[in-house]
């Protein structure tokens, strides 16, 4: 083992436990908790001879600088803010697994030459702003002047008033070219290691998503009243949308070599009261693969079968909006090759595998080279307290990290 | 015509003047605007020659003394509560229907046998204790001691104090059986009668309500990285749940001679985030028939579907209860004749059709032969500041069950 699992876990706990009391484990962006946080891993860093910054982007930055300081560096990173009521794992796994790297580093006397960071992405989780992977937008020039300017819904400070709140500086925002190669661990956050009894993913690519808002107006009227052939039932329509979505997306996803799935999460009826005929429903879907093409091929079809079902019962789609369109983005084969080495070398159980959720990785791989590990999730429970990876599947997952990352060094 | 339909135009504006001048027209029961309301209408029954009390049950009730006071009396009702930002027709233009009859009879100097009571039901539409038709409920036997230790949910005052407070006695409530005859006049909150160009509807019964709350049980689940294949999502069986729904309604209701709705009204999904495979949902269906057995028939239907729907995507079914749970009841032929006749007599336009909305009629059926008059409701609206009928409609309306209740005193 490359690492010191145990101390890695140390510092994980010392780390997840600085959480609101009321609702753990809660250490939401943007909040006091989450700069005691930054505090805690600030010293961490420096105690492991880092140099610690926050960048433009309000990213925590700790460098261990290399033996050919001019070079590019190797990034190591992942979020220390978590979903309200989340887990103990979900982003500091891997911010801590980069601190533990440099730790055992320095036990084992490497040496690098390049630069490496350990980075603490700014509000990888969607915050109050609504906007998930802040930091990791902020670096890779997807964080732009309409989305810097979203007012907090309650208070109206603006996001990047909030980013530099955080102590960066939002309007000198850089795409980063210095970059030689980004790994991130994470865990898994579903359940096709723990299915296959592998210890090791080696991440493919990470799928893009397109979040779609759909808004089928209809008219609200009496429920006992009106009789079912003149109603112009918007719910009806939307039900029949959700139901085919589904067999859509579970039949393109079995003809496929891609990885395809479609979720509709929210609902809004209105008015949502027992006795009137629902006027109006909006739904919000969340379409993900890592094949562009098949999304909108996806996308297209359901639009069809939505327009078709609208016009048959009378109905408006009122909105057909994307609120997210992310493009899939590839890992890269060098790297990957690197991780599948370190498995074999360490004889860990391994494979290949996309990403389904979204990363920090996935603006990085934008900017340099981008591979990814993940380690077991527990029944793939995530956000939510009930989150769990055994210190042993951790800590095989950081020593694979750990070897990859020295073999790149290398070269 | 026999009443003054200007004077009855004008007191029922007066009436729904007295509402929350910041959400027009909302009269809401057991608020002091209520009471306001009620003393106004105190008012006008006394200036009309009647005798005034509050009955056990909450509601007010004028009395027009007849020549054979030991008979049974001629009841004309509705109610003067309204729902939150309602229309100016709902309930009132059937306790002013009363008022007007009234004065007419006395301005043409008609006298009865039977005792006419005019009475304001309490609470027809549900209030914050959850429960419609308080007062109607109160005396026919519906309230039970169940129903009245209900609390209001924010502060806890159960709904017999709450009729305590506005002047009942609810804890000597009788069933009363000194009632000859029911009329209530209501506009129909429907478009029948509009589009068919007809100016009043002679009521055939009120419909049954089944109210069936159903709730679905999967598992939540990370819409990214749980494969298609292996979700249990609530929502897409409950989507096939609603649609299935609509479309056995339609079918049943066209090949009965009865009336049958179905309406999903209320849905609820949980956690409702658009990145999490839903893993609850909860729906509210309100299944209404003039036929108990038809109801029946479609709530079995319903339950066999949705139960080999949950089968087969491996979902629970944890709750399928009747919220509530009405049985359809018949106007009385007789009187539904001197309705009939009264609008030949008035060379008034007219046709039979059964209520698809719930009325205090519906508890009054209980005690005593009852029939019901509709007056159109432009473009089927209510409950709604936009709720209109017009004053020359009212007026038939009114005109209609004046001569109906001359015609039943006479015998």
């Amino acid at each position: 083992m490359k690492i010191n699992q145990q101390r890695y876990w140390d510092l994980l706990m010392q780390l997840a436990e600085i959480t609101d009391p009321e609702r753990p484990y809660t250490r939401r962006s943007f909040s006091d908790l989450f700069l005691d946080g930054r505090q805690w891993l600030t010293e961490q860093m420096q105690a492991a001879g880092l140099e610690t910054h926050i960048d433009t982007a309000g990213n925590l930055i700790g460098t261990l600088k290399g033996n050919n300081p001019n070079g590019k560096c190797i990034a190591i990173g992942s979020h220390s803010d978590t979903v309200p009521s989340g887990g103990r794992f979900d982003g500091i796994a891997g911010v801590i697994a980069g601190l533990e790297c440099v730790l055992s580093w320095r036990d084992r006397g490497v040496a690098f030459d390049h630069d490496v960071q350990i980075i603490d992405f700014l509000a990888e989780e969607p915050s109050e702003w609504g906007i998930s992977c802040v930091g990791s937008r902020g670096i890779s020039g997807f964080l732009d002047d309409k989305l810097k300017s979203t007012p907090h819904p309650e208070t109206g400070e603006t996001l990047a008033d909030a980013i530099a709140r955080m102590g960066g500086s939002p309007e000198q925002l850089q795409k980063r070219n210095d970059i030689a190669a980004f790994f991130e661990i994470h865990i898994e956050q579903g359940r096709v290691l723990e299915t296959e009894k592998l210890a090791v993913g080696v991440v493919t690519g990470i799928v893009g998503i397109i979040r779609l808002e759909i808004v089928l107006k209809g008219q609200s009227n009496h429920a006992g009243t009106t009789p079912m052939t003149i109603r112009q039932d918007a719910l009806t329509t939307g039900a029949s949308v959700i139901s085919h979505a589904a067999n859509l997306a579970t039949q393109m996803d079995a003809d496929s070599e891609h990885y395809l799935v479609a979720t509709c999460g929210q609902v809004f009826v209105s008015p949502n009261a027992s006795n009137v005929v629902p006027g109006e429903v909006r739904l919000v879907f969340d379409i993900r693969s890592d094949n562009k093409p098949l999304m909108e091929d996806f996308v297209g079809q359901l639009q069809a079968f939505t327009q078709s079902q609208a016009d048959a019962n009378d109905i408006s789609i009122t909105s057909w909006k994307r609120l997210t369109d992310t493009t899939p983005v590839k890992s890269d084969e060098a790297l990957m090759q690197h991780l599948d080495n370190a498995c074999e070398n360490q004889g860990i159980s391994h494979q290949r595998m996309p990403s389904g959720a979204g990363h920090d990785a996935a603006f990085m791989a934008h900017l340099a080279p981008m591979a990814m590990v993940f380690v077991p999730s527990l029944a793939g429970k995530s956000h939510c307290p009930e989150e769990w990876t055994e210190k042993e599947e951790l800590g095989k997952g950081v020593s694979v990290l750990a070897e990859a990352i020295e073999a790149f060094d290398r070269g």
